[in-house]
């Protein structure tokens, strides 16, 4: 059964840094792949109206990834960064860059945590160049894809 | 004739980043190459006394590098990360960690400027997890092994 909507999203007001807290109702090895798997991100990322494809997504240690994602009015959203760090069935540390806002580029550390067999807490945080651009992705509606993703994601993982 | 140490280091109080900039007497393409060139790594990285051999250097949006550096005791000091954007000749967007302390991974902006035919303006911006991380870095005599790599730069542009 999934999760009710559990997101918690910490701005500390003097760091340019997102801080994400979700439980999943899944096992490690199962959460991990749904993040680092070209076939199921498509799944789950991003709010529920986009339609995400995957240009490329090589999800290991000195790869890089690329998706595009277009709203029901054909306006395309395009994202790339490279991954730093892969480490099945942890760890993620990668950058990441909307395409729309070129030259702005985060850097974001996922960790996975074991909570038993059948729960996972997945710990993201996100560093900003500035206060300026953390602020800028909040207003800009941030919250609400995330959230809806992550309600996606809890459905992928109550399927098969 | 090289500058003499004109290497300038800011360290803001309130934000885990460490900006640098520093003039080299040689045209932007020229020093470009300097900072992506495998070949011409070894010839400038880091303080005079280590060795520095790259692993690997792919200096390509969505490449990755690592190299280590050899004191004359025989210690290892290695370094890792991709590059999220190399857009010749004036822009690479990097992570780096030095893999002595294994997660803490710092995001790095290098912007390089004209400064007409025989003078290029370096601007490197760090971003750093938390203010301990660069505070750390800074005490770990970053700044001498920094100068030193500015002036050997200075003889490699001069050179040639």
């Amino acid at each position: 059964m999934p999760t009710t909507d559990s997101t918690i999203i910490k701005a500390p007001e003097a760091l340019p840094v997102i801080e994400i807290t979700r439980d999943f109702e899944a096992p490690l090895a199962r959460v991990f792949q749904a993040f680092t798997d070209p076939d199921l991100i498509p799944e789950w990322l991003g709010p529920r109206e986009l339609t995400t494809v995957v240009d490329r997504f090589d999800a290991r240690s000195g790869g890089s990834y690329r998706y595009v994602q277009r709203d029901p009015d054909g306006n395309e959203y395009a994202f790339h960064g490279c991954f730093h760090t892969v480490e099945a069935p942890t760890t993620v540390i990668q950058t990441w860059e909307f395409e729309g806002y070129p030259g702005e580029v985060s850097l974001e550390y996922m960790h996975l945590e074991s909570l038993g067999d059948t729960r996972t807490r997945g710990h993201f945080t996100s560093h900003y160049r500035t206060l300026e651009a953390r602020n800028g992705l909040i207003a800009s509606g941030m919250e609400r894809g995330l959230r809806d993703s992550h309600l996606r994601l809890d459905e992928l993982l109550a399927r098969a």
